[in-house]
């Protein structure tokens, strides 16, 4: 194995990762009919890549997401796959070498299992819970559907889940750092403590942890079977600190078990569990090389040209209800009525990634955004001027243009676990663009003393924090963009990471 | 003024009371054109009637509904109104005297501004929130209208209600205890104790009071001046200890007071407000009068005849999507397809009062309602048996009556404050009923031990509820529901305001 960065000094043993999707997605050319790899979509996945070709003796265990990955999985059966992570991903044989590589466990989860996990219960069950997404007059509507979802789709995508992390840690002999990942797999960390006494085991959630009411809407064993899930490993972990104390009052709230809010503690079968907030971060210097390609710089020069001096509003999501992205038009329309002098001065790019069209209301949700940036148009826009570009798509390049050229990055969530969108803006950015963010992403935390804040019901609010930062003087611009960007730097991914096992190695020796 | 029961010696002073609707609405004949008198409907309106006429030197200010009601308060000015409550409501002349009677001030509120106090915030924002029935997706969307609803509705109506207050305890020389009702006055509180810094305010909220998370759907200077106005009374009250936990953890992380969750107190300008929980409940001889009219009588022969030895599931509601009245349907439906053996032998009657139809999901749940009740019929039912009788209206000799028949009572509320439904048919019931009671409602924890509960978002879990309610045993049947009835009439709704008046009075005096 090629050299490589050691992170943690004191960190002597092995890591198994866990996320649902990993850091390659195996194919078949259609004209040849060979394998073809390729890399792994999503933020998570872009930060655990850009980490586990630094971890000596990783493995990355996720799932095998078509029947081209699940050959694979059927042919290395339990030994992980090597992988090359510099430049194509390209599985390694014996002998190769790569500059920065590593090893991949697919586990193969049956359609029949995979689609009532995540099509019923991860997706939108749990990331509706957690977003708060419901319409509580009438959904969700449990019935034996949804409860045979759960015990014939989650749980048993769990254990298989589990079983192949237990694999991995006894051919580490039984002591490893085991780090779970997100809302997919709450089971897993009571079922690995179970057979793996000895590891250190660490769940990590990536979206909001809403309070004890919200876990209502659970059934009472559903949601008790997820929180002692997740209270059989020894560190859960958050991007905020409200997330955190939000867990641990369900801790007390929904099991009744002992905890102690300062020290972020539960006690359960005679152990401590700890809970604690780490935000994530994005990889600065990779998201540099992306932001200066010949691609980048063409899109620029368009948008510079197409923009003629006038202001951009940008904002870069996946068609989420969770987004919040209808309220954003409205507040920008309020914006354009109350001050017509913007007219045909400001241009509203809003670059949308397509999400979840099988599940009814994204559909809905994205019909609803048409509408939104159609009426938008409709009311204020000239043959010369239409004030909301509508971009369905997912265009990296065209991304980091804009995010280069805009004056205001809006992010109006109702609610996100933390919101990388804001972060990426604010490095590279070259006009001192203003960060006008939701009180309710987890970025705000950090990125809130230097940005306009949004609340995401109150489109008067919106709309006034619109013409705030559109008029923003210059001097305050580059200063707050300026501070923004030195928190992400200070905290980059790799930071985030490290943290984290530093303090696993410590609980380990403490 | 005739002699009456002091409910609470150690109180020697009087009582200021505010609700929205009030004892009597007046109104005019329409052929003859003389003023009329009519009682005024709502649980909270009868349990405080029921005890105003108990009270010495009480007086109830009251919204001024109609036309009639505000020629009646310009009428009388600031002087308060005696009127009768034996018999129909009268207003009483000087030298008239009556068994109970009871003072009434009514403040006018011009239409101007209770449309918007009462229409946009009242009901739906704050009710919606409280109960958590928006569709946060794409509701509250508050714009400029919502905002000056709040500042030339709720704010306005508050202060109209509060200078009357204030006018009441200036006549009694400065000194009274001030009883503030329910999530329209949140206000008066603080505008109260600003100008009668020596009266004793309480309030109580008779709705479900979330936490903190829910309250962030509401613009951060809308929510911290309800709580600030609520935290300038003496006693915040809630029919729950849960409510009473969740309002204090609102001062914790919403307004960062210091506050005490053993003690159950918020310290606030040098001031300590009490937070506590008092389950309200019936008037048991009122409600045993009722159900023994004739009218009542004779609906229950009807229904005897008709069912015909069957059983009878029943709820009796308004049309409120916090009722949850459309997955009550999909459990039954849910049920009749299990369980074959039960066609023809079961009869669903749903008395259901219209409600709100002015708010469009209000229109929207009555339309839901109508469509689900069809749906069961339509599958399940034939020419001799329709398994649901949906009837909008509201009657109560029928409701007693069907009280008095049935087998099970429905009530599976996605929140409700307390539910006095559920208390009112242990009462009266004839056949030793089984209570089917949801979890989210307040009366499920002083009756939840001799209910069965149901989980409202789980319609799974609902069926096989009403299954175990159909098939109990007689004697099981028969303990629980003596065991319900012992614990209403132990604590009726005279004990409730008892206890307080006795807290408040000890307050005054400790």
């Amino acid at each position: 194995m090629a050299p490589s960065l050691p992170l943690v000094p004191s960190l002597d043993l092995p890591v198994v990762l866990l996320s649902h999707r990993g850091p390659v997605s195996f194919g078949r050319d259609p004209v040849s009919g060979e394998r073809t790899a390729s890399r792994g979509a999503g933020g998570l996945v872009t930060a655990l890549s850009g980490l586990a070709g630094h971890l000596e003796r990783a493995v990355w265990v996720c799932v095998a997401a078509g029947q081209a990955d699940g050959e694979v999985s059927a042919e290395a059966g339990d030994a992980p796959l090597r992988l090359a992570l510099d430049g194509d991903p390209r599985i390694l044989g014996e002998g190769d070498v790569a500059d920065r590589e590593v090893a991949v466990r697919l586990v193969d989860v049956p359609a029949e299992v995979h689609e009532p996990f995540y099509g019923v219960i991860a997706n939108p069950l749990l990331w509706f819970v957690q977003h708060r997404l419901h319409d509580l007059k009438t959904s969700p509507s449990i019935g034996r559907e949804e409860r045979a979802a759960f015990e014939d789709g989650y749980v048993v995508a769990n254990t298989l889940a589990a079983d192949a992390v237990v694999a991995q840690v006894e051919r580490a002999g039984g002591k490893a750092i085991v780090l779970l990942h997100d809302y997919h797999f709450y089971l897993v960390g009571r079922l690995v403590r179970e057979r793996c006494p000895d590891a250190v085991i660490n769940h990590f959630v990536h979206i909001p942890w809403p309070g004890p009411e919200a876990w209502q809407v659970l059934p009472p064993d559903m949601r008790e079977r997820l929180l002692l899930g997740l209270l059989g490993c020894d560190v859960v972990a958050f991007h905020t600190r409200a997330d955190a104390r939000a867990f641990v009052l369900c801790a007390q709230e929904l099991l009744d078990l002992p905890v102690d809010l300062s020290a972020m503690t539960v006690t359960t079968g005679g152990r401590t569990v700890h809970v604690r907030a780490y935000p994530i971060s994005i990889d600065v210097a990779a998201l540099e090389q992306q932001a200066s390609t010949d691609a980048s710089d063409e899109h620029l020069a368009d948008l510079d040209e197409r923009l003629a001096g006038g202001q951009l509003v940008l904002r870069v999501d996946r068609t989420d209800p969770s987004k919040n992205i209808v309220r954003g038009f409205t507040a920008y329309d309020l914006l354009l009525t109350e001050h017509p002098e913007l007219h045909g001065r400001v241009l509203f790019l809003a670059l949308l990634q397509p999400s979840r069209q099988d599940v009814p209301e994204y559909a809905q949700y994205l019909a609803d955004i048409g509408a939104a940036a159609a009426s938008v148009n409709a009311r204020h826009g000239t043959g010369d001027w239409q004030p909301v570009d509508l971009r369905l798509a997912s265009d990296m390049d065209l991304a980091t243009a804009a995010y280069r050229r805009c004056d205001v990055l809006v992010v109006n969530a109702v609610a996100d676990g933390m919101n990388l969108v804001a972060k990426e803006a604010v490095i590279v950015n070259e006009r001192d663009m203003v960060l006008a963010l939701s009180e309710a992403t987890g970025a705000h935390d950090e990125l809130g003393s230097f940005a306009v804040t949004l609340h995401p019901f109150d489109v008067a609010q919106q709309a006034d924090a619109l013409h705030a930062a559109l008029t923003m003087s210059p001097v305050l611009r580059r200063d707050r963009r300026e501070h923004a960007a030195q928190v992400v730097h200070r905290n980059d991914v790799r930071r985030w990471l490290t943290v984290q096992l530093n303090d696993l190695a410590d609980l380990r020796h403490g």
